[in-house]
């Protein structure tokens, strides 16, 4: 409870730093309603959770947000007094890193942890972006089976359907990203024996990939070929693919079939003669048949190589879960609502403090993402209701009225006195209804002398309220009743009883 | 789900920066369980969610810590490419001005909010002095009532019980700046005509009467005469007042009585002819007949004038809970644990912003504080059980395994697959152990012929398990029977429930 203290004559802005935001009352029991949801889901599967600081070193962020190589871009950073860089994490993968690096002698393994927080992006800030919002995670660390892989992508199909997102809405789609390497081996684009030549051409064939939707096949084959110039007339130059290697990416990124033994088999065939890519495929072989056993069906999870989002920087399995139904855009066309989380395994997590390599696997949900995506679905009612309102209508009785509210809090009810002007009631009966009270106690002197207080339904009487000047005129009303002191409990929690 | 790249030969250090730390497992539920009571109590008492988010403008939070002058000190803060000077918030106080005043025009007025959340401190780390620690307020804006304070003062002690603090191991003792201020006047030290007058020498009274614990009624009698030599030989000046002066000042702390009214009255013998000074008596009489009405009697919240902490900054009445059972300190010596929660009334928390003032009040609790507290009380138990976990016995069986754990899920089990290299069956057993698992769930290849489980109770196992290396000694162990596969859940349940 500290004060700011007054310094300057000049007034200083009351608002946020550009792409900050704040949260009110039900948007704040909304998210922690969710968040619980999910992390209750996250700990039936065996994760535990861990809260690193908000702050870490530059040093241990490793100064870079994925896909991003300029030092520090993307993350707020200062120097501390001994001149050491701090941040404010980006992401929680990052802290985890640190932490199982620091702590890898006593924690169990593999250490299944969730951490659930805001992290913070250096970004521009636009329309719906802002610079800080909520991750909620979970990690399996120090293992290598893909049931790791398998069991987070089941959890994230139990963990949609938890948090009320009805089964059909949404799918859990899988890829590998050694099929990926291992059609880049097919197509000459990666060579085992010297894996960093033609890593510009790769690159320019994963972001092709990644544009598939946006530019469409032949806007993409563009891209794997000779290079495409855009609607600006700019030029983007291409990977230089002959069409033979860009029909086997093409049939990479449309090689789903009905089935994932189906999907597995293309694959197969694409990569054939590549090591990495045949492992890939049976990694995803693999994951199909546990999901399989465990009644994952393909209306929750499917083995889908058009998913490339993140094949740039994970090492084996990726999945992201994508919401199937509809919404309007901003222009009012109906969309896809699209991806809410992904994540996959990223197995060199550790080796930057270690050396030594860690295979990790882990989902990040999007929580901002997945939280609107309710929204969308009508599916945050807005439970919270406000507290009952104690009006005043004798300021010195005040001492009485908190008496009445302390029995109603005694009684488990939410209630609070106007503590406000007392003037004028009708402000107090706006104050009841800006704070979505369901009922106003109401006790003039004359009530006082009968022993009685007057109970007003403000989940009836709310649209009436705002008109009301006079102790006269809320009397006049319907939803209101008068009803013996010594009743106010039972009363109140009748009305409760029939509104809730 | 981010991963770090690797783009130095050099490795970082697996450490969080100084002052920060890591909080595990148990350490998180505890603190999200004592977190949901107390945030249960605010909303009980009618007050609403508020999150802002954790950077402020530099401008907005005021440039100061409470009682630090010089700009930033104390806070952790960075310049955005548009050159605005960002910071992290150091309290939740400072940010509800800023959101306050941002939006007084559609909040409901009183505004009544409560946040929860950590805050940063750019000091000198020490032992148990960290630069981040939760803090969780409430504060009502925009009412003179000290019926507001009083309300603060009854949630305070309810909001201790709730978390598990015992009626008459915490009092909440209750102060009011404006009888200090009448203390100051009738001792010359303030001139209400010319408030700036003699303000270093009313800094030094406040700083010697919070120094009474330390110093004992001499040292802080010499403070406020001559001066005060300590043991190093160090002079440190008095505020100069004669000894009649200083018997007022001195009366003043030391003013508490049996009852709230005894107290009231020798204060207002003291501060006799401060409008000020009575105004605050009467302030605490209403406070000490708003309490009496609600039931809490002197055992639970007192009118105490050697409250002084905080005094310094408020502009009303002042409140603090402190628990007032022992512990040992550090040296083994048995002490009070002391306060846990302090706030008060503090009337131009907006004027920075809007030029008006506004009067508000609140509270703030010490989250690791209270936390530690509680532990100390041995109120934390080790609620959290580990997963039940399935051992692998036959690594190509992972899917029968992964079966088995998606049945006791099903039925509401936390449980997991052993992911870890399978090899050796003590590992897996030592990993149970670790993970603080009740049931282990075995299955060999005989077991599965005759269609059966081995289940370990491990809450009565532990012990031996740790020196287990074979599949043959387990088996010879107690603690363990088998069972048919198709009872796994109805046995395993039978288990956690005998131990639960």
């Amino acid at each position: 409870m500290a004060k700011t203290k007054v310094k300057k004559p000049r007034r200083p802005q009351a608002l946020p730093p550009r792409g900050f935001r704040d949260y009110f009352g039900e948007e704040v029991r909304a998210r922690g309603a969710m968040l619980a949801k999910i992390t209750e889901q996250y700990q039936r599967y065996g994760f535990d959770p861990l809260e690193s600081s908000a702050v870490e070193t530059v040093e241990a962020l490793g100064k870079f947000l994925p896909d991003v190589d300029r030092p520090n871009e993307g993350v707020f950073a200062w120097q501390d007094e001994d001149e050491t860089w701090m941040a404010l994490r980006y992401d929680l993968t990052a802290p985890l890193a640190r932490v199982y690096a620091q702590y890898r002698n006593t924690l169990p393994s593999p250490y299944r942890r969730y951490a659930v927080g805001p992290v913070w992006r250096n970004e521009k800030p636009g329309p719906g972006r802002f610079r800080q919002f909520y991750q909620c995670d979970a990690d399996t660390v120090g293992t290598a089976s893909v049931a790791a892989d398998a069991e987070i992508c089941a959890m994230l199909a139990d963990t949609l359907e938890a948090v009320g997102i009805a089964r059909g809405d949404y799918i859990v789609r899988i890829n590998n990203r050694k099929v990926l390497n291992g059609v880049m081996e097919v197509t000459g684009l990666l060579d085992p024996s010297d894996p960093e030549a033609k890593s510009a051409e790769r690159g320019i064939v994963l972001r092709a990939i990644d544009k598939l939707d946006r530019l469409g096949e032949d806007g993409v084959r563009a891209l794997l070929g000779a290079g495409r110039k855009d609607a600006s007339g700019d030029f983007t130059d291409g990977a230089g693919l002959s069409d033979a290697q860009a029909d086997i990416v093409m049939g990479f990124v449309s090689a789903r079939r009905d089935t994932g033994s189906a999907t597995c088999a293309r694959l197969a065939e694409l990569v054939a003669g590549s090591e990495t890519g045949l492992a890939g495929v049976r990694e995803l072989e693999t994951i199909a048949e546990l999901l399989e056993v465990q009644g994952y069906g393909a209306d929750r999870a499917v083995i889908d190589p058009s998913v490339v989002r993140g094949l740039g920087y994970y090492t084996g399995p990726v999945y992201e879960a994508e919401l199937t139904f509809e919404i309007m855009d901003e222009k009012g066309r109906p969309r896809q609502f699209g991806s809410v989380a992904g994540g996959g395994r990223y197995d060199d997590l550790v080796k930057r403090f270690t050396g030594q390599e860690v295979p990790a696997t882990g989902v990040s949900i999007g929580v901002d993402r997945l939280l609107a995506a309710l929204e969308a679905k009508g599916r945050i009612t807005d439970e919270a209701r406000g507290p009952v309102v104690v009006t005043v209508m004798d300021r010195d009785r005040m001492a009485e009225y908190q008496a009445m509210v302390a029995d109603l809090r005694n009684a488990g009810i939410r209630a609070e006195v106007y503590l406000g002007n007392p003037k004028n009631m009708g402000n107090q009966l706006k104050y009841a209804d800006q704070r979505k009270s369901p009922v106003a106690v109401i006790q003039g002197s004359d009530e006082r002398e009968r022993g009685v207080v007057q109970l007003k339904d403000l989940d009836l009487g709310a649209r009436l309220a705002a008109d009301i000047t006079s102790n006269e005129e809320w009397k006049a009303q319907p939803a209101q009743r008068e009803v013996p002191l010594s009743d106010l409990v039972a009363e109140v929690r009748a009305i409760l009883g029939r509104d809730g």
